[in-house]
């Protein structure tokens, strides 16, 4: 069964379990013991914050999640630096891609937010930045900080300042509310390689880049979110294909730019969607 | 004195005007004429929808507003295309820049939203997409979707916002703004060009770079919101920077990438906002 992001159907935010079990069958968070849910090619799904690690800060919808790793199994105390693997890896994996995660708390977990008892479903984030420091205990540890995705949360959100966090939050944004998983085929068959440049961008939770839709999701535009509306580029390439610096003919030739676009044989891109998108946004 | 972006001390969402000279007095829309204030160099800081343009689309939160020109002065009727230039180009160029974009509704507009007499301040809108395309007369004209970024126009708020939270939305506008200022003198320091590849991406709106902070704002990183912390990088090497790929030691040479940071005589540089981001974010 593949991984599944989002919401549960039928399990709304402030939902209550008993115990780890109860949490696994209805499919909220599926490992029993593991803090994080997710595998380093997929991302992480799920988190569950059980009061595990004394680095954790949680301000409702900002919270800044320690990572796993490092900690003696008997007094629970860090004796290692954190890696950038398993669980921490699916999350740095769902920075990047901008998945969803869902959010539960635990009664031992130490916040305003907790419940007296058993486990809350608090709803979805998604991991905005990751970054390792010297914790409490003076060795490294890795530390996600997640936003809250649900609306009753979003008056505190993290300012976006400038063009490129505008930006971003749409590409984030877009990702988030249509399904991403038509995204994240088209990504992977291109192995994240631009269909432009070819270039994939190298970071440490694997190659990013970013699917492009050509007719825009939305009104007025209401394009279909389907890979016959999708491109794979970097987000050089993104941003000038938004605004019109090159287009796309019939033939995959670019229009603006020198070349033809890379197609794979399993990517069948819709000729109408291309022009959509030559007659709006091309400027000559 | 400076283009004023944002809102207009002591005018919140909802004020009244007479007439569009009231509008002028208090600061909220300069022109009496043009439906768009704003330049080609700095952008658009507000526009006034009053009825002009027949293919003007407003759903509260989201509108999607036609440019100006081509028309016949005594018909109103369009009889040329529009062209990308004047206020149309304003509006672009914040598009690009991320620019707020104060809106006024008119009597004279028509939507569910309109006042029933003068002009009613609709609040910060940001434009999110512009186009170019055959109106309703065959023409081309030039389009640009508008978001709301006030919370009470958000269509996911069920209630009515709490004071605390139309402050906190308050500070968080005017921490936009302040952002923004900051990130546009920087970006033209550099005649947006990337300090990393020296990449100034072209767009019809101008030259697109991002402002990009060393030191993340918000908690609980609180990196400073001054051009010491801000970088001007395309997109590419931005989201690189952001994912820890590559970092600058304290004599701007690069981390993870060949070669030295570019950096303006003018342009000082925090070492400090540095060795924070190679502490935390490089992985080397």
């Amino acid at each position: 069964m593949p991984r599944h992001f989002g919401h549960i159907p039928g399990i709304v935010p402030g939902a209550t379990f008993v115990d780890r079990r109860e949490l696994r069958e209805a499919g909220v968070h599926l490992p029993t013991q593991a803090g994080v849910s997710g595998s380093a090619t997929e991302g992480a799904d799920s988190i569950v914050l059980s009061g595990g690690y004394e680095d954790d800060d949680d301000q409702g919808s900002v919270i800044v999640y320690t990572g796993e790793g490092g900690r003696d199994p008997l007094s629970g105390r860090q004796v290692k630096h954190q890696q950038l693997v398993r669980g921490n890896l699916a999350l740095a994996v769902s920075h990047r891609d901008g998945l969803p995660v869902r959010v539960t708390r635990g009664s031992r977990h130490t916040s305003a937010y907790s419940p007296e008892t058993g486990y809350q479903y608090a709803g979805l984030y998604r991991v905005d930045d990751h970054w390792r420091e010297e914790g409490k205990s003076g060795f490294f540890i890795w530390r996600f900080r997640l936003l809250s995705l649900e609306s009753a949360f979003q008056p505190e959100v993290i300012s976006a300042p400038s063009a490129a966090a505008v930006r971003r939050e749409m590409v984030t944004v877009q990702r988030l509310v249509r399904d991403t998983a038509e995204a994240r085929r088209i990504k992977a068959l291109y192995g994240f390689r631009c269909q432009v440049c070819g270039e994939a961008l190298q970071t440490s939770a694997g190659p990013y880049a970013e699917a492009a839709h050509i007719r825009p999701l939305g009104a007025p535009h209401h394009g279909p979110d389907h890979a016959g509306n999708l491109l794979c580029l970097c987000p050089n390439h993104h941003v000038l294909f938004d605004f019109g610096t090159w287009s796309i003919a019939d033939d995959f030739g670019l229009i603006g730019l020198p070349g033809k676009l890379m197609v794979h044989p399993e990517h069948q891109i819709d000729p109408a969607q291309l022009a959509y998108h030559r007659a709006r946004y091309f400027q000559p």
